[in-house]
């Protein structure tokens, strides 16, 4: 029996946010502030790997269409909902639609793309030119994720001892985004090709506010079957099963039923047919 | 006209993955190693957005019970298919179940926890003290998901300029990893609350490789309806509508439809009824 025909055991006559106020460390919470522990409905499950797996970083395939504003709102709200260090939720959106700010950016992008192309060997200079990197004039929206370091105070609960947790938390919210993009239809791509103080410096953002991530967003003509860099040879898929360590970096010999799983799992993704062979696993 | 209507006419007999070695930059682009860009079904939508809306921080809810090879397999493949920077792919995630090696990075958190609370304001000591925040010993799975900075040679497409987007490529995997545990009914929870160094040299990870998350992972009672901190009033969620900027971080009005609806959907997300407003909405 799949433990998600099991759920719901109970009954609440106030929904959860009428309970405020109290401390909800162990021993001290309600069961009616919980929701189940299930698992989601196997369409919904289905739903969350399609859009990990077929998400794609898109440069070259924006369509200049409006997006409407209906997605661009959910997928900010995706976003909002990322999990933050100590409930910091350190992130803002600057949405970038003026032709000149834009401008400013990829004048950015170019100094940077020509100063990078000089840092690889010879060899692979003419190839990096080459490679289609950023769409920010052509995508019709463009996003920035900050993250504000001072936005909860100089003590961050869970920032204490590694301080860079409040930029992880902005990432977590790019990434939120970006499945939800994804999920909507719309193609996203992460620009990372420049002087962060010169795109600082084209928003406005103030002294202490981190640009984390700056987002092509629009639709788009499709997205590629594999990353674009694989599909070219650049660089292939590594074997997740030798990405695995147990217990210790040089500890035990590997869990052989857990690598196995990896591999057949990893094997049906690069065939397409895992989402399909999770449904069927799943009605079994 | 967009330019990048004009690209790729060319018809392919072989599926993609047959085709290797080619770049794949704008103008030798071919339609046949697309996917349409279609957003995902409506039941698929949702349960994207359900994984993010309900996602929480476990700390205090662990079950002792195994979590099936099958799932663990899913959940890192999930983090293998996030994006990375130059396709670097610089993760690796250690898999944690011996209790001796738990039980150092436990006694890292217990000494980082007791300094972080003298760091707070004295009437917010011993709420903080009390917080249970982090379930090492209790979840049946501890996953340690690091960053490689020499992965893929010193340079690295899209990383010349911006040094940290290797380790947001490892938050990317995080993030994934998170969503597809709890689409699967399981609880993470992030600790961060200890001396990096300290869990480096417990896990004998090797220099230049970074821990970016160590992550309790399990089945859980429940998830909270709200995070524990929202909850608990220690801060509140932040009004999304208030985050955004246009233009730039002083730019002109916010535009008044997109604000609206953002109102509208952190309301429902309130409310509980965000994904159904969804279904309705992608029907009419």
């Amino acid at each position: 029996m799949n433990p998600s025909q099991k759920t719901g055991q109970m009954e609440m006559a106030q929904p959860a946010w009428t309970v405020g106020g109290a401390c909800h460390h162990r021993g001290m919470m309600m069961d009616s502030t919980f929701l189940p522990a299930a698992p989601l409905a196997e369409a919904e499950r289905e739903g969350l790997y399609r859009a990990i797996l077929t998400r794609r970083d898109t440069r070259g395939e924006f369509l200049p269409d409006d997006v409407p504003d209906e997605i661009v709102s959910r997928i900010l709200v995706a976003a909002h909902h990322a999990p933050s260090v100590g409930f910091m939720q350190p992130w803002s959106f600057v949405i970038v639609r003026n032709p000149e700010v834009r401008r400013r950016v990829h004048d950015a992008f170019v100094t940077a793309h020509a100063e990078a192309a000089l840092m690889f060997p010879e060899d692979k200079r003419d190839f990096y030119s080459a490679l289609k990197l950023e769409g920010i004039m052509e995508a019709p929206l463009n996003i920035c994720v900050t993250c504000d370091r001072n936005r909860a105070g100089p003590v961050v609960i869970g920032r204490t001892h590694i301080r860079t947790m409040d930029m992880f938390s902005s990432v977590c919210a790019v990434q939120n985004l970006w499945l939800a993009a994804r999920a909507e239809g719309l193609g996203v791509g992460w620009v990372s090709i420049f002087d962060n103080a010169t795109v600082q410096a084209a928003l406005n953002i103030p002294k202490g506010i981190v640009p984390i991530a700056y987002l092509c967003v629009g639709k788009v003509k499709g997205y590629h079957r594999r990353p674009e860099l694989e599909a070219a040879g650049w660089r292939p898929r590594l074997p997740l099963d030798e990405l695995l360590h147990f217990d210790q970096w040089d500890g035990p010999e590997p869990e052989e039923a857990l690598t196995r799983l990896v591999r057949e799992d990893q094997r049906s993704v690069n065939q397409g047919t895992f989402v399909g062979a999770l449904a069927q696993s799943l009605r079994q």
